[in-house]
């Protein structure tokens, strides 16, 4: 089944940024894609916004072949991008300086009260820049949203500081901050199966569910995100926002409807909820890495400091940790949080472990009886499995064997599936923040990592060495092993 | 994955009612599938009895199409055919009369202390002669097992009257009591799901169960069976045995032990927990229905009556009950079971309907919410599927559908799936009772039909007319209908 989005109005898209990597690799064939299914109306603009002075036609040339890259290549595909591209311009701008502006608003001007958006596809340095100039201009106002990427800051206070720049310009519900993990099917699918399904959410709770891993993990070193990658790490760069963002979804109760703020509010009071980890048990709960030369995807690579080109880094580009929810619910269950580059395999994923079963029936001779779990993938490719014992057929003595359900749905809908960015932008545009992080969600994040990083901060240690391929340092291992858990690792 | 099941211990069979239907269309084939499997040993002998003055090889020459017309016939099934059909013997014999026993006696002595398995595929009018000439040659004693076939009994006085002269030569350890649909893989598997996985029994009760169905529908009418089936009907002939222990499969607490008297125990339980219907309450709890003239797959069937060439019989060839197990767990939820001849279609499935979440928190844009179903199917196909709600995938708004999940395994297993009596009958020969009904169930399940059928007599209406090819009398549907629910017809 292919699924037809209802079409929004016409839009203007600004995207600052527009001839980086976010705006060719994954913006503009959002949109394009969003085009060619008839989501977006003729009459839509997209404006690329950068310092190089670049024609509209130049732009263009650079955008095409981005739109080509991702599309499945048909003949309508191609009738499409011809179309799309025309709809694409550029403006070149420098942010930090006043020249452009006026023309920019002159042009937006010229299409009355529609919905327009501005993508700060840039680094977090230039957002209070861009809003103090669009407020300037008076873009701030009428039908507008603005969306920004992490990072938000470094810290709960840098953070806030961000936040409080954008919020010179705009208010809150004008600010998108953007999570794509929040827009893949797998997790909006997650909110459906707990709260669309009377199966589940009685069994969502301590007394059923042992243990939840978190488990988001790259193949890729820094590259060219190094002086960046270097003043973060994996904690800021992964947990703060993505596994944290998914723990909540997992945690939150059921919210009193499907509406932003009820959600939003929900995924808040979970993470208000974590259990503090600071220097009294930093050691105990968490373990940072860093990886070495090695090999992945079957070469050779370098280690990070050689990559980084820096020999005395401290820099996390692995952490795994294990968090607890302080509430009724979740008490005594660990969420087992791991991310890093450079691992084994590039996979996202969030597995729920149920309990075992209190006492089994069946003897010995049926096999060990595994607990039941439901593992939501997230990468590389979406899909939802559920692992429940089974009777093996046939006509000998009953024995059992683990056996994963496909709940991916693949094949019951079949068709393409639309990237997170598609769902995303189009939410941007109707004015649909609910799967957008609210400041306070971003804050209160920051306020639970803050204190691991100051215990880090304070420890003698360097991070822990792990071999490029591997998955990660040892300590990882033993940090779950020694609660008699395993992490998941399963190819299935 | 193929499945070879451990190889039994030689041994004998034999089967009276040799030459009948049973035999040759299920007993035969289901021992030849063993042999073939490498279950059952070489040396083991099967002998078939019956009135007919046959040679062994003019019996053979019976048996052979018969295994033949099941198999699916390679080069290596052929093989072993050969094989097989080498320890096939036959004996004649009228079990109403005294000659042939002695040598009968004298054949299976001459294997020493083997198992010996009695197969009685015949009328039960028979089982008490054939025990007591069987008792009276010493063939009860030793390692040996007597297997009876449903009717037995066509009320509770005469059900016990048949245990006990059945009884008289064999002790209950070696009785065993055939019902064919405990030994399909789907019935087996339903213990699996609900004792080895910790995700169903917690909501296995009354506060998470809306209601159960079970439907046992036959596009046949009463055949060759005509004579028999007009002095039982469908509630004798069906609901007695099949649909009721289907039933208490379903409805048992978990057992301590996968031992056969733990599990019959729960049974027994569910049995005498049924909530007495009879003259206050059968008319608003059961319907019973006769099938007229009509068309089944596509060709024009004639009715009962006329099939039976019996203008005034009132036999139930369809009936449809609300059955209710008053007991903490199941206290208010409803079991319906209906079975009949001459229905739309050939299936037979056990339906558990979940009740409906508590509080929607999606919007009517999402689409209506079915409840979640687990629809465990035994005919035509056997599989298990769990019908979830689930998030359609694509960038437009949420939208929920049901949505079928397989949980039938057929891909995760592959291979041929045994016949249910293949099982049964290694059962049989390995002196495990499980799957087989306990002398205490048989009658409970009597005692819980009994007032049903009293209370149809002192009715004066008859049964209602249905048309062939249909579902039943629109009754049956009222009956379910008036709870606010509705049979399961879907065809998925």
């Amino acid at each position: 089944m292919t699924t037809h989005a209802a079409p929004v109005e016409a839009f203007d898209i600004v995207i600052f940024g527009g001839t980086g990597d976010l705006a060719l690799r994954k913006l503009l064939p959002a949109l394009f894609h969003r085009y060619a299914d008839g989501q977006i109306p003729a009459g839509s603009r997209v404006i690329g916004v950068a310092r190089d002075a670049l024609s509209d036609a130049e732009y263009r040339s650079r955008v095409r072949p981005a739109i080509e890259k991702d599309a499945g290549w048909s003949a309508e595909s191609k009738l499409a991008a011809d179309e799309f591209v025309d709809f694409v311009g550029y403006r070149a701008l420098d942010a930090t300086r006043a020249e452009g502006w006026a023309e920019l608003a002159a042009l937006l001007g010229s299409t009355g009260d529609r919905v327009r958006v501005f993508y700060l596809a840039t680094g977090p340095d230039l957002f209070a820049g861009i809003c103090g100039k669009l407020k300037e201009h008076g873009l701030n106002r009428g039908r507008v949203r603005v969306v920004i990427e992490k990072p938000i800051g470094k810290d709960a206070r840098s953070a806030a500081a961000i936040n409080d720049a954008v919020g010179q310009a705009f208010d809150e519900g004008q600010t998108f901050r953007i999570d794509h993990y929040l827009g893949k099917e797998t997790v909006q699918n997650l909110t459906a199966l707990r709260f669309a399904n009377a199966l589940f959410e009685p069994l969502w709770k301590a007394e059923h569910i042992d243990h939840v891993q978190i488990t988001v993990a790259e193949t890729i070193g820094v590259e060219r995100r190094g002086p960046y990658y270097d003043t973060a790490g994996a904690l800021r760069d992964m947990v703060q926002n993505h596994l944290l963002q998914l723990l909540c979804l997992v945690a939150m109760e059921p919210p009193s409807a499907f509406s932003a703020d009820s959600i939003r509010d929900e995924k808040l009071k979970v993470l208000r909820a974590l259990r503090p980890i600071d220097r009294a048990n930093a050691s105990q709960t968490t373990v940072r890495g860093q990886y070495r030369a090695g090999a992945t995807d079957g070469r050779a690579v370098p280690g990070y400091l050689e990559e980084l080109g820096k020999p005395d880094s401290r820099t996390d580009t692995f952490v795994a940790l294990k968090a607890e929810v302080g509430n009724w619910r979740w008490s005594g269950v660990p969420f087992y949080l791991r991310t890093g580059k450079r691992l084994a395999e590039r996979v996202s994923e969030i597995v729920v472990t149920f309990r075992a079963i209190p006492h089994s029936i069946f003897g010995d001779a049926a096999g060990p009886i595994a607990a039941n779990r439901l593992v939501m993938r997230l990468q590389p490719d979406e899909g939802v499995k559920l692992w429940l014992m089974n009777k093996v057929p046939g006509p000998g003595g009953l024995r059992l064997r683990h056996v994963p359900l496909d709940m991916s749905f693949a094949e019951a809908f079949g068709g393409r599936h639309a990237d997170a960015y598609e769902r995303l932008l189009m939410d941007v545009v109707r004015g649909n923040p609910m799967l957008f992080m609210r400041r306070d969600e971003v804050e209160a994040a920051w306020a639970w990592v803050d204190p691991i990083l100051a215990a880090w901060k304070g420890l003698e240690e360097a991070p822990k060495p792990y071999t490029a391929g591997s998955w990660g340092p040892s300590a990882a291992v033993a940090l779950i092993e020694r609660d008699g858990r395993t992490w998941h690792e399963d190819a299935h």
